[in-house]
């Protein structure tokens, strides 16, 4: 150990941050409104209420209030699991030889096993507060539908999960880890919603989507009485709700006297990046300081770094309001061999927008080079990653690397979004050598970034 | 929140307790010494070198060093993944209605899920220190050889599991994990062996047993050159490697100025309950202080309280010393209708002669009470447990309910070994209600300990 950094930094139960924070007050450019897909106008609170729960619509068109007080029955459940460690990678560090010193905000130590859970109690929360029965949502990986499945188990509301078929049938324990906390799980698209029969009729053997996922949980909600849709990331809310992740890094390195260089995060809706990037990205906004910061997507869903800005449908079904974000385009799906998660098509408004105003970067990684990362990373610092979260890592690691030619002792703060448990099916094919790489053709995409929605 | 107690207490980097500690140094009555199975008389060091690493040994049969300095990079290592947290049960209490304050200390915070972790370390250390080229050994439920391939990885040693067949073919995904950190893996009874082509040979079909594997992974170790056989459980070296548990838990308990009234732990061979409630037991011999202390094992393998304290084979296939134990008899397989794990037929000889000279009390309970208390404790408290876990969760939740009835505030410590996200086979048949109790008989068990080894 050098510099008497610990291993582990935990702060203690009172440091944990009692607000969330929103960076939309701190941008000049405001990421542009949500439009309704029927009037083609700005949403308002009226159009959002039949679909999601009240008091999470008031802080999605929030643009100016900066801090929002954490409920106290949702602190408290943060206690249950929080705070989480940032630890300081010395093993990972030896391993690559690098003058860099590696941090890792980890999120993963918690049973639904990633940062999704910040969110949920928090909708959860609203939607119990509202009075509701329950709430319909969608899952890919199956993080975020656990993550709110235990969330809702805890509050005693009813949970109707619409998982990616795909992943459905490669994660069966995921599948009973959410039945355990009593929550319903179907396979989509499913013959449950008008939507699902739409997609099957038109794409018969198609292993899902999220967004097609998003379409049938969104149609679940509003034709069920007492039931409203909550979505684990790209919304401006569930950015809100991550901030406890940045926050807490910034507090653990001020305890350490630490100033970090580089925030690392993996982006695939942006609730992870956007929780852990955006504390900073504030600072960098009030001129405060300034980080370099890296968004690390799939090569295989390259919503930064191939999509267009511009508004979009979040969903496949197109019932979901259009959003002005880097997407490739709402029938986009990415190939079947992609098994890395982040599958989602488009990007959060508020990142789209700070990432178009060069408040960040963007890379895209490929998936073979990802599980590289993921193994050694493993193997030097016991955690066994996300692939989600090993997009991180593998830029992480190219990072420190590059230190180790220039000499530097840069601190590089990573976001670890969660571990790997339930993801062993995509190990198996990568300790196999069966995995490849299979990215998207420019005329593919050509073809989906043509078809975007005139919106003026 | 009550009495200023926090949800989670972690200790600081430099409280992690710098030593383990033997209990056999405050035993009157030493347990008695292991037997070699050929000589029929006490081992020596220059029996057991051939099998097990020279320095653990020393560690084995020492009755009189209290204390033993745990290595540097031992402690290195600890330190990516220690202090395991003590949680304060607040919404399991709350649930419970009782006035019983509920702590427990969660070892389920790494990738092996389990406090397995922490003995794997010790071991594969004095491996490498010995200049071994790897080690051997057997896994039930897959935590140890998880926790143990991890450990090699890290240290550059080759790992070779022998895992028990019904777990290997339960648990596809414990197999992968141990193979992302390198280690090959067998199903046992494999042919791979003498002994396990003998016992394929006898009971064709068999869906194998701790004991089975023991006897393949010590063969293994013998047979090839630069490899010893490393064990999870039942060796007093792994007791006084586990009792970091039990010595973090009373640092903890003090920094909280609370005293503990009772401790709790599930006892399959020992090695997390000889863990957390060895330092306890301790200060009881000493008559510095008294606890009530529960060793909760499964119904259907029930040891301590319907086994016989007798000499005894530590495996099935009887190669391996023999010890004088709580025992069911070396021939005892529990039922394939067994979820839970805890699945062998001994007991830690130290715990053996505590439990005889009346230092802890035992009792054993059923599978599907142990996956109702497992769901409760999971939708409470948002962790997913182990099922060998919930075996005290079950006991705990008995214990806060007599002190409802009774109106006692008492402290009751909890060990929570590890997470069930490898275990959710078993879960999907108590979720699916499929799940039964099936216990063995009078009959049955007087059968197998009838034929227990003779030694004088």
């Amino acid at each position: 150990m050098s510099n008497n950094i610990p291993y582990k930094t935990y702060l203690s139960e009172d440091e944990i941050p009692s607000k969330w924070y929103n960076v939309r007050a701190d941008m000049k450019n405001k990421p542009a409104p949500l439009i309704s897909p029927a009037t083609g106008k700005p949403l308002t609170l009226e159009d959002l209420n039949p679909i999601f729960c009240e008091e999470l619509n008031k802080m999605e068109l929030d643009n100016d209030t900066k801090w929002f007080d954490i409920p106290e029955e949702v602190l408290s459940f943060y206690k249950m699991y929080r705070p989480s460690p940032l630890t300081r990678a010395y093993f990972l560090e030896k391993a690559l030889g690098t003058p860099a010193h590696i941090y890792y905000k980890f999120e993963g130590n918690n049973t639904s096993g990633s940062h999704k859970l910040n969110s949920a109690i928090a909708q959860a929360y609203c939607a119990k507060k509202q009075g509701l029965k329950g709430v319909t949502t969608e899952t890919g990986a199956g993080q975020w539908g656990t993550a709110l499945s235990m969330a809702t188990a805890f509050l005693g509301l009813d949970c109707k999960v619409y998982m990616v078929k795909c992943s459905y049938e490669q994660k069966p324990f995921r599948r009973e880890v959410m039945r355990t906390y009593g929550a319903s799980v179907t396979p989509s698209p499913s013959d449950t919603t008008e939507v699902g029969r739409k997609i099957l009729a038109e794409h018969p053997g198609t292993t899902g989507s999220l967004g097609c996922a998003i379409s049938e949980a969104v149609e679940a909600a509003v034709t069920n009485d007492g039931y409203r849709y909550v979505l684990g990331s790209v919304l401006n809310q569930v950015l809100i709700h991550q901030t406890i992740i940045g926050l807490e890094t910034q507090a653990a390195l001020k305890k350490l006297g630490v100033k970090a260089d580089m925030i690392i995060g993996c982006a695939g809706g942006g609730s992870n990046l956007g929780g852990l990037a955006t504390p900073f990205i504030g600072e960098m906004l009030r001129g405060e300081a300034d980080y370099k910061i890296i968004a690390v997507e799939p090569a295989s869903c390259p919503s930064f770094t191939r999509g267009k800005f511009a508004y979009d449908y979040c969903d496949t079904g197109r019932i979901c309001p259009l959003a002005k974000m880097y997407t490739l385009g709402s029938q986009f799906i990415p190939s079947a061999n992609h098994a890395g998660g982040l599958r989602f098509h488009g990007m959060s408004p508020i990142l789209s927008q700070l990432y178009h105003d060069g408040l960040f970067e963007a890379r895209a990684v490929e998936q073979t080079s990802v599980f590289e990362a993921a193994t050694l990373f493993a193997r030097t610092e016991g955690i066994l990653p996300a692939p989600e979260s090993s997009h991180a890592i593998r830029a992480t690691i190219d990072e420190a690397l590059k230190c180790k030619e220039t000499g530097e002792a840069k601190n590089i703060v990573m976001g670890l979004t969660g571990t790997g448990y339930f993801d062993l099916v995509a190990y198996e094919k990568f300790n196999s050598k069966t995995m490849s790489d299979q990215l998207p053709t420019d005329e593919e995409l050509n073809e989906y970034l043509s078809r975007l929605p005139k919106v003026d």
